[in-house]
């Protein structure tokens, strides 16, 4: 018998029927003799449609007021999906956010949680019930209701299943794992069985948009077993996990575990910056200062005592940085800024190379071979990031993907 | 400066611009200085909606999750209009049942309010805020979830209104009164300025469906002045005070406040029982254990020992009553049974009666008159009911509204 957290999302919990869905999938549990902790995420539109009305009523809508609003949704859910699994002779009962009691801090709308009171949980469950969480709510010091933002729901089920000591978190989702990279641009693409956290981190961030990050910076910190599973089909999905448990199985760590990619990326350079102390920073801070998040940072020496900096971030963000850096470029006498918002990101991934220091030459030579050409590289313990031009992102991919055997 | 709690129905938030609607009315008596606490109900559709989805959860929906899903409906028009607020430069702040905390009894589905702590609020108040309360919910002591019942905004906003010591509780209908009898049989029916709690009972409970009885009950009991209004035309309503107010004021209380009547009856008889102690509870018991109500009791003696009994009931209820009836007539020996179910009952109120005992008179004049035979008569110190024939209706509600001048 096992203590399992499972959470489903608003696609999951669409309608009455999706719903009976997730209560037979749940039942199945119960029926091997787990317990099962459910967290449900609005329904999906739910959160929009009340966001729509908001904003009728007001330009700017009131924070505090706007985690009163959709918190709603979830209650309904949590409601509904308890009356479907009593129907079915599995007694349950349902707790809203502030009824575990969650409490987190006062950021409404992106709240952070500090506490989790498993007792009333663990006491139904001991009473042989299914308890069944609003996801993404909490309440503060203050009483007052709180959101943790979109995609909360997932943090709420990790946090759930550390509070509960659980035995693994499962998120039901409408993929059935995570891949070795977008099976939309490599059809070859393989459903890992296993991932570490690390190595989930570098793959969500950079696309693989399966998780919230924040929720497997959660399941990681706190070590909690994380299943990534299709509500739909059948199947183990992907286990997302510490280094250690992949040593405890007979599998051998694969070098490269997938390839992430961006396509939302746009290059900024200034060129010929009078070179001194204190330039990086005084370059980089007004954007930091407006808020906007820079990802890889390059500085190179330029001519004639100058220096030249290149740097990514977010397509959308690019104007703005562009208009900033040319003040600043005016300011500190730089000669040239560019913008370059037609290129990408690739990125390889996987715990296996930190001890392989062939990677990076099978993939600039991988590459090369396929007249790919590299304009920034980046890497980090588990990551080799390189940018390229839009056009060469499919080519790319494909061919990095079947020269580390990926499809095998 | 007065302390006013404000009531707003399902139809006066339906919708985004009725919201707004809602804030306007609101703001006029913030403009003119007062302290504003408003209790809203859910949008009108949206219990009915969630309801629906609960039928197809489970077949006899738990009443606990039950509870949980209907109090979003409040929760989303307080969020809703507390924004609406905020827009118009009005500072508000929306508060759940249990934020207040609203303590109830843990009868989910028709819970009774325990007590309500005022201390947020007036704090809230006492910082300029509009306090706007989600009508209907409540908390119990295990924190659960607790709805007071259909049409529970009403009470939510008269306890309030005692818990706080308002000035007056303003209940918003789209009717801009209690009239002294449907204008829909008088056209010349008129808009009563003021009524006593008591004749507000009586006029509630036989069909001027226009407040809550309970709510009525709670206003009386704790003395808060209530104000049935119009949301949409402008204009004073009807005052429902004690009867000492109506001595304060220059008025001359009327003989005769209003005339009700209940298209909803059926009198069932069972005639030539034999007369022994305790018949009466022989034959009404059976009817009271299916949970079946009775309304008027008559008992005649009848024709060699036997004893008669006619009652009046719901006509819902009247083919069930006649089943039980039937057993019960057989089991006593009881020579008939019979069923009425084309009867009306129509009621004259006035606490004025109380003192003039001419009233009865001329009821049954006018009504003699007029060709109408009287089937039953039934009295209170403040009101006399008489059934007839359902075709007399109309006919004999006019002639008594002019009778009594009540038109002038």
């Amino acid at each position: 018998m096992a203590l399992i957290v499972q959470k489903f999302g608003g696609t999951s919990v669409g309608n009455v029927e999706r719903i009976q869905n997730v209560a037979k999938k749940v039942a199945q549990f119960v029926d091997e003799g787990h317990q099962v902790v459910v967290v449900l995420s609005a329904m999906s539109g739910e959160t929009n449609r009340l966001t729509m009305m908001a904003k009728e009523m007001q330009t700017r809508p009131c924070k505090r007021e706007m985690d009163v609003l959709l918190t709603t949704g979830e209650q309904v859910t949590i409601a509904l999906l308890s009356m479907a699994l009593q129907q079915k002779g599995y007694p349950a009962i349902s707790y809203t956010g502030w009824q575990i009691p969650l409490t987190t801090d006062s950021s409404h709308s992106k709240a952070r949680i500090e506490k989790i009171d498993g007792d009333k949980m663990l006491d139904q469950l001991g009473q042989g019930k299914v308890v069944v969480v609003a996801g993404f709510q909490g309440i503060n010091i203050k009483g007052d209701i709180t959101t943790l933002g979109r995609g909360g729901s997932d943090t709420t089920a990790v946090a759930l299943a550390a509070a509960l000591n659980a035995d693994e978190c499962q998120i039901y989702t409408d993929v059935d794992g995570v891949y070795t990279t977008d099976p939309r641009v490599v059809p070859e693409a393989k459903r890992l069985d296993m991932v570490t956290y690390d190595e989930m981190l570098e793959l969500a961030s950079l696309g693989a948009k399966v998780l919230q990050i924040r929720s497997v910076e959660f399941a990681s910190k706190y070590k909690v077993p994380l299943r990534v599973l299709s509500s739909l089909k059948e199947g183990g999905g992907t286990l997302i996990t510490t280094e250690d448990n992949f040593k405890d199985t007979e599998m051998e760590q694969p070098l490269i575990s997938g390839i992430a990619f961006s396509r939302d990326e746009a290059k900024l350079m200034i060129l010929g910056v009078p070179d001194k102390p204190g330039v990086a920073y005084q370059i980089l801070g007004p954007i930091s200062d407006a808020n906007l998040e820079i990802d890889m940072i390059i500085q190179n020496q330029g001519i004639e005592g100058t220096t030249d900096f290149t740097f990514t971030m977010s397509r959308a963000d690019a104007e703005m940085a562009l208009e900033i850096l040319q003040s600043t470029a005016n300011h500190l006498g730089a000669r040239e800024v560019t913008m370059d918002d037609t290129i990408v990101k690739i990125s390889m991934v996987g715990v296996g190379m930190k001890s392989h220091a062939g990677i990076a030459s099978t993939m600039f030579k991988t590459l090369a071979d396929n007249e790919i050409n590299i304009q920034m590289i980046g890497t980090t313990e588990i990551k080799i990031s390189v940018v390229v031009e839009e056009g060469h992102l499919d080519l790319a991919v494909q061919s990095l993907h079947t020269a580390f055997e990926l499809d095998k």
